[in-house]
């Protein structure tokens, strides 16, 4: 198998099969990861990312570990904790790990059916989060028929398993004829806007231009984008949400602008257990990615960074937080708690 | 003359001296300039940038007009017109331009005269900002003793002729002992902040991280600095700034973490011509810094960009404009027109 076609991973013949996204855009590359130490490996260094896709991958992560150490042994329960703790921030990885690891004492064949589930309901998720986004687009932007969407780091199918979260929408929008413009942020450390959200809507054929972070919400504060939607690592109780850093930013920019701003973010990854974003551990990932840019140094040698991978959006600038299964209304004073999912 | 000491830019020999900021921070190399074009060239591709610098830059400009051409000459005037014209933000290019080829009709040597003075004034300006940002940051800051300052771009002795203004406030800060740590955003697309301001912070010894822009806003909201200081190419009558794209959400999450922002500037930044911010014409400088960086592309071939070089911070947001001769506290209500500079 050499293209997994619309989808960033797949299970085939034993083994996990992931587009390596660290090479994007130069090269399309697949990965075939066959056991735990790799596949931990390949979530830390972002061959692998975005809330959804690494749920998925985590709870293949578990059968892989049931393949190597057989479901139950000491060193299967090592194995699977450390696909667990491989990204900290995001919650839907814990969450998949623990929900296929739950059906260990079914044996092997239990642990592949669960994380099938988990890889099809999160495509069925995607379909879901780009009808319910679309729409509520529709109803908070003016000039319905011509959207300019203003987005950050990569929330597309590379981030899912298919079509992905805020980027979903935006392909949702655009296949409805109504995008007018998608601007993606590069996102800086790592570059997952001008490397992967471009890589995306180049393939989808959809306009777009990449914009350095900064200007964002210099963008915004001129009036020269009609909505924000951005994906989640971790959407708390209170409706506050962790993400790509500089999502804070557009967050406040919008707020100043009166711009609507969307949080487009699978069930899965919504925490009731974390009360705020106060919760919230925000992994700092050193220097070595600041201060390089695709393997070029950029400071005098010896520079140290601060690097924090997350920031905390509270939810008093959100507009509104769209799951697969909800809409909810942070502007209209709705909550997490007082909107539930519907089936 | 191989090293220009503190200093960015200087003129011997009947030549402008400059670092050529677009090689550092890599290699030190002093640019040798005789002639109108090649400085035009240097001021556009930013091989001398800061707004205080390229004034000084410009002042010399005519000087070289005059030894091409002869002071007065058709040619004369349209070689100073190209200076003038090469950064179209930044008020005080133009404006010391002007004030030195006003001197056109009194000969050569009083150009000269003019365009030094304008030099010696620059470095005298520093010097004022450096003390008057230094006492305003020890009245704003609680803990003045061990101040966290977070700054953009390059604002130091590189951009105007030594010290600078807004790390040149960081600088007297420093050599006062009460620096805790400077924080330096990176400043895409150019990385102002990763290759010069890091650069300068290392040969004064100072203590300083280097941060992506977007980690700028996060890091503010979560009280992680004291104070922002940067500096700005353009103030207009009303108090908004127009500075490097970035300044603006930098000031928008001080205010909502109720941190103060100072924009260090010279007098000669402020232009009272210019009554606010929506006068400012933005110079989008295109897609080829946004797709590249440091020559390493970035996106897929062929993606396009929108590259706004500058933005615009409101008055209401800011705390404080420093000049080297006066302090406007824009949180008081104190105004441009109610305080006046000091002889």
């Amino acid at each position: 198998m050499t293209d997994l076609g619309e989808r960033t991973l797949d299970w085939a013949g034993g083994r996990l099969r992931i587009v390596d996204q660290t090479r994007l855009p130069d090269t399309y590359e697949i990965l075939e990861i066959d056991n735990v130490a790799d596949l931990v490996d390949a979530i830390r260094r972002l061959a692998v990312r975005g809330a959804p896709a690494i749920g998925v991958a985590g709870g293949f992560g578990v059968v892989l570990a049931a393949q190597e150490h057989g479901a139950g042994a000491e060193q299967f329960a090592a194995a699977v904790e450390s696909v667990r703790g491989a990204r900290p921030t995001a919650v839907n990885l814990a969450r998949m790990v623990d929900r296929v690891a739950a059906r260990a004492t079914e044996g092997p064949d239990a642990l592949l059916e669960e994380a099938l589930a988990v890889r099809d309901e999160e495509i069925a998720a995607s379909r879901a989060m780009g009808r319910r986004g679309a729409a509520l687009v529709e109803e908070l932007v003016s000039e319905a028929d011509s959207v300019t969407a203003l987005t950050i780091c990569n929330t597309g199918g590379l981030a899912a398993v298919e079509r992905g979260t805020a980027l979903g929408v935006i392909r949702t929008i655009h296949e409805q004829g109504r995008l007018a413009l998608a601007i993606a942020t590069e996102t800086r450390p790592l570059l997952q806007g001008a490397r992967l959200t471009a890589w995306e809507l180049e393939r989808m054929g959809a306009p777009y231009r990449v914009i350095v972070d900064a200007a964002g919400p210099a963008l915004l504060s001129r009036g020269m984008a009609d909505v924000v939607l951005t994906g989640a690592d971790r959407v708390a109780a209170n409706g506050d949400v962790a993400n790509k850093i500089g999502t804070f930013s557009l967050a406040l920019a919008a707020r100043y602008a009166a711009i609507p701003f969307v949080v487009v973010a699978p069930e899965s990854t919504v925490d009731m257990e974390t009360p705020s974003g106060d919760a919230i551990h925000i992994e700092d990932r050193g220097a070595d990615e600041v201060v390089n840019v695709r393997g070029t140094p950029i400071t005098p040698e010896g520079t140290g960074a601060l690097n924090p991978a997350f920031d905390v959006t509270p939810a008093e600038l959100i507009t509104a937080i769209v799951t697969d299964s909800r809409v909810v209304r942070l502007d209209r004073d709705e909550t997490l708690r007082s909107v539930s999912p519907e089936p």
